[in-house]
């Protein structure tokens, strides 16, 4: 793979030292950041195949979108702005019934191809036919972590987790490492405890994660209180679920302190949600305690059907401002510890925190590189600010996945978008 | 002035019968529309200086800023995450201590590029030294609703309240009516009574509207209650400011059900600032409320110090998700509610709803195109839900004020943002 040299960017390293270096240059050499310098003391005789002038760019760990279902991207827009259950009853379930492998291969495709445009290099997802997700994660080179949903009420629950687990055996580090594998029981609330076993099994058989939905809405935990006189992240220690090394548990927006006590010993990643929370009403995950405590937080997008975009920039400024307000505080999430959640924090979550999620020689080259030389990112007085509260998801120029560049200058290498509209066009006369 | 034909949009019109036009030609002559038709259905021989073939874009009203401080671009991410009264007394007033006139143009300038590119097509500020934006307005070709604050803590304020009355009489109505001006009392606990009567004479005197923040913080409406005895919107009524129209008051967090029956009552305009009120951690304004009692609801941006951008776009998506999230209500304002206020709300509450917000011929062509054929905005299963969940400001291409194109295809037509960056930095060296 040919190597790059990015000059002149200002480098948000999101490094442990929380670095910001105004103005440096990168060095990438096949998959891995081979150097790091400020402008100036980059070795003489430091070559590469290709240059980039980044000045007026600021460089950022690719985003780390740590929860979605990227092929409902065909549901976005279908239903919105509805109750909960006639949404999921009468609109997204009844859609998602008609939904074959193709289907789910072209959705995700067109996920994948707005989320590397908004600069998101790895993302976590959840959903029916996973083998459609993994080619689609290996045909654009995106980082991709796929699993297959299993939900008690569909018909064929058991068959399906079995075959889950065997997808996630044979899939496993496919594409350089590119593809991880994961096993992912809905929640808590439609899975019975058997179901729940034979998952812990299967990722002990197979040596991967587990991704689960936990405590969204309040009524989940009330009915689990109810039914097992415990919460549902009681339940999960409970089962030895937790035990399972990385778990991903998304939303956690109706958590205990004894819960909080437990996500944080157990080192349950966490994915905190909250465009998804606000527009569904679900309520408020109490990040700024989970963050005291020690857990272990990234954020994601949710699905298309109730976001209705994959934009981590966008989540990271709701998270800054959703919980300043909720805690009537300004001081309460930072700029730094939103976009801190939205890289480094979403690739420990996933436990791929030792190799992504950072700017550092010796890592994955998973990087972008945004154009701060616009209106409203002037003037450039703090560049970790305007991240967060000025950025959007357009700004993102340059991205490499693995050292591979994905899109440069807007440009998309490794996917046709005008393709990817004509056969979801085609497929969606068929499903609608 | 050229005439225009812009042919095959989905025209999201914003009229009374809220009409969404899959297909369909708006025609533009001098600064305003002349004709919208269904594509197909437009008279054999409609002719126009110049055709722009907009399928696969969407047309909708400009964006309407009902409350900034547009030179507050210069202090963009220059004090975050801070604690309102440190933020304001070390920060945010030090700073501005230091403004001259020409650093009040530049930065002006500097926020309408954002705007004009973010598909703002009229913003109502209050700021210091208003000639300098008033300049910037005629300069640029945006709508401008201008106004130079009074506080009774600056030292000068009776001079600046009369020097702001003669400046309000003098550039009323200039650049062919774009130019529109106010009074503008900063808020009722910074201005004593004998300040706001003034304010009421001179809006008489004049023919002007009156722009004021109005119960932004709870504290505020308890120094006011102890003090005399009267909410702030009591106040204002007693006063006689509430009879004068347009009345803009900015914000309206912290109103009692009382305080809503008169607002409604004496058809004052609101701006909902939600994001601005989220990272201040003010509270959330009680927009399902004020909506449901027949309240003129437009929204804004607030300045670039406290949001920390000008993105209408971005506005109308919070509050849709934030008014949600405090209903624990999914279906609490809809994205239709939510782009009518950052609209036609938006021009009604600034008294110009007669002529601007809304496609439709007879009335201003202030109008905006954006380029829905991306991957975040497909499939378009419903234009108006992707303008408020998916959409943003990075989309929109094409922005007519008055008839007149003031961006095409992105490209800026009257202004020149290289030189605006370079006089901004050359000024923050001094300032800074």
């Amino acid at each position: 793979m040919a190597s790059w040299l990015i000059e002149n960017a200002a480098v948000v390293t999101m490094d442990d030292e929380e670095r910001v270096l105004p103005e440096a240059d990168i060095l990438i050499q096949g998959a891995e950041i081979a150097g790091l310098w400020a402008s100036g003391e980059t070795p003489r005789g430091t070559t590469a195949d290709r240059r980039i002038d980044a000045k007026g760019m600021v460089a950022l760990p690719g985003l780390v979108n740590a929860h979605t279902h990227c092929a409902m991207t065909l549901l976005r827009g279908y239903a919105d702005d509805m109750p909960l259950v006639p949404w999921l009853q009468e609109r997204i379930w009844p859609f998602e019934m008609k939904l074959n492998e193709e289907d789910v291969y072209w959705g995700s495709l067109l996920g994948i191809a707005e989320m590397i445009r908004g600069g998101v290099t790895c993302f976590n997802d959840m959903y029916h036919y996973p083998e459609a997700t993994m080619r689609a994660v290996l045909d654009s080179g995106i980082r991709g972590i796929v699993s297959g949903v299993v939900l008690a009420l569909l018909p064929d629950a058991k068959d399906r987790l079995e075959r889950a687990i065997e997808l996630a055996g044979e899939w496993k580090g496919k594409g350089d490492g590119l593809l991880v594998t994961m096993l992912s029981p809905h929640a808590p609330w439609t899975c019975p405890n058997d179901l729940l076993e034979r998952v812990v099994e299967g990722a002990q058989e197979t040596g991967v994660g587990i991704h689960i939905h936990v405590s969204e809405t309040e009524e989940e935990v009330q009915n689990s209180l109810r039914q097992f006189g415990k919460t549902d992240v009681g339940r999960l220690e409970e089962i030895g679920l937790l035990d399972i090394s990385p778990v991903l548990a998304a939303h956690c927006v109706h958590v205990t302190d004894s819960d909080i006590h437990t996500l944080v010993e157990k080192r349950v990643g966490i994915s905190h949600n909250p465009g998804s929370n606000m527009k569904l009403a679900s309520g408020t995950a109490p990040i700024p305690r989970l963050l005291a405590a020690g857990a272990i937080v990234g954020m994601g997008t949710d699905g298309a059907a109730s976001n209705n975009n994959l934009d981590m920039i966008e989540e990271a400024r709701l998270a800054a401002l959703l919980h300043k307000l909720q805690a009537r505080d300004p001081t309460v999430v930072t700029a730094h510890q939103a976009i801190a959640m939205a890289t480094r924090g979403g690739a420990r979550a996933l436990g791929i925190g030792d190799r992504v999620g950072q700017i550092k020689p010796g890592w994955k080259a998973d990087l972008i590189l945004l154009d701060f030389r616009q209106p409203h990112l002037f003037p450039p007085h703090d560049v970790v600010s305007h991240l967060v509260y000025a950025a959007r998801a357009g700004d993102v120029r340059t991205v490499f996945v693995n050292g591979r560049p994905l899109m440069v200058d807007r440009e998309l290498r490794t996917l046709d978008e005008e393709k990817i509209f004509a056969h979801v066009a085609e497929r969606l006369k068929r499903l609608m």
